[in-house]
């Protein structure tokens, strides 16, 4: 299984682009776009929310991830392997908190070169051909990456917004699991930890563990992000 | 065939999620989105929306739907047999329409335990993974329904705008073979029945026969929803 | 494989109701969606950013492309066989600057009646079910155009903006491959052509050769959309 994760939207030619060739290099392997709204030009909160969706997918499941502000450039191109899953992305911190989060890691650069590479979709030209290619066994070119990857030194948890979700919902770069009952202050607002929406009135404001074990700032049947006008990187302390 | 029917967006991992379940349950059973932008929290509208939808679908689909502002609550998770079709989702009146004109309809609450459960996300926790089963023939623990199910007092049809388009055409609950050429009354206008847009001037109101039955209210080459101020919930009358 | 290309959007049941059509009837072909925001009710400007697409598409592609302002109309659906490929579509400009670019292309009719044939949704109920004859090779009946397209008159490349994508880049019409360093101006200025975003400074405007080889406008880190005021359909100039 493939799952994509980028910020290029669901319009336009991109995602669709692709999708075409992974279908024509792995015509077997299930093709699925995990997200395609990640933070737009943004690999350090990507990195965070590509991280906690992570332990849910399949153990051999292959994430060819593209959010790439700098392609065209010189960063090189990654593949990782992350316990039994490969990541496959830029070298700009957005595989680096996922990798760091697997029991083991190795990071290795892509040396092959694409028959034809745009100067502006390395994710049409360069990342789905290697992740197709990885996903049916037929391991691209490759060496040991031989500095430390970009984001190396990044926090383990992220004290930001990393996404704002369909209903306002504004998830933290935080693991709710090391979090306990602390209070999360956000928009000037101190909230306090509840186990979901229906334990809480309309128009409540909380902090709950989401569906993906990040601390996600919520209001029942309102939207938080609009509420307390939170967007991806606002801050968000801990008390 | 699986189809997805919700209210999450498109955006988020929400609907990638589902689908990674779906493809690791299920892999060799095509899983289709129908929509993802049923009414947000609001499943009587939905369920006239997802009603209409059915017939067209193979007469084999597994339906798996989720517009469920009570998730984490007590609602009971529901398996309907409908004819040859099968329908997952709360029991929140979601599935009842469907039912109800459906030949033949039996009506099951799901006893399994997910494995991993989420306060938040039982479309991906425990809705896919039990269509993933029943699409591949391995039916989930059930047992049957031993109450009326939510909204069996529900009207045939709907006098209500139940969805408004990419195009701002406004969908009523209404199936149009049961109307004639009676005339709509919606945001204060007389509106005629047509055949189709081309029958009308650039600029016309009127309604018709949408591709799935319903009566829908629209202006050739402009937004009725706009035009006539309707949004989802807005009544309509018949005269 | 085929691939879907309308102005449909990604809201509603429209597109999960085509795929749900191929699925049906050819199980066993992958179906992607290629974009389904071309320019909405527009083939000239669509005709001219599918051609530009078709290139990196599989030599086998079928091609199911819907932007159809006259359905329910007289307008004939199309068969194209276009080198290898097949396009289907209406006769209304839409495929025919890609035929125009094939080797050899040639115009059919498609002459069948589909079981059920909606007044407005062709895609769902006449093009979607040929693609996937087409695909699974069971091709459908139908006779050669015996009239030139619609569109057969249209330039072979277009001076207009034809795409916005998320980021506020606009594509022009106008392959890049012919334009050697040639000055665009639109919105009252004069761009330049570079190789790709990272040879410019933040906030530096250009056009540059996109990745389906079209000329794009673009401003680095900014929206070239909203800055010139540019929207599908705006004039480009050649200096």
């Amino acid at each position: 299984m493939i799952l994509l994760f980028t910020d290029f939207g669901h319009e336009g030619p991109y995602v669709g682009q692709m999708h075409a060739v992974l279908a024509q290099t792995a015509p077997d392997v299930a093709a699925i776009d995990l997200m395609h709204d990640a933070p737009a030009f943004a690999p350090r909160p990507s990195a965070y929310l590509l991280a906690a969706l992570i332990p849910r997918l399949p153990p051999d499941a292959v994430i060819c991830a593209v959010v790439d502000p700098g392609v065209g450039g010189d960063r090189a191109p990654l593949l990782v392997q992350a316990d039994e899953r490969w990541l496959i992305g830029p070298d700009n911190g957005l595989l680096v908190i996922a990798a760091r989060r697997a029991g083991h890691a190795a990071f290795h650069v892509l040396t092959g070169t694409p028959d034809r590479l745009s100067a502006s979709f390395h994710g049409r030209d360069l990342f789905a051909p290697a992740a197709a290619n990885v996903a049916r066994g037929d391991m691209p070119d490759s060496r040991p990456l031989d500095t430390r990857p970009v984001g190396a030194g990044w926090p383990d948890d992220l004290c930001e917004i990393v996404y704002i979700d369909h209903y306002g919902n504004a998830m933290t770069g935080l693991r709710a699991d090391r979090l306990g009952s602390r209070v999360l202050v956000a928009g000037g607002r101190r909230l306090p930890r509840v186990r979901t929406f229906s334990d809480c009135a309309p128009g409540e404001a909380f902090w709950y563990e989401n569906s993906s074990g990040l601390a996600e700032i919520a209001v029942n049947q309102g939207s938080a992000a609009a509420i307390f006008d939170l967007e991806t990187g606002s801050a968000v302390k801990l008390q």
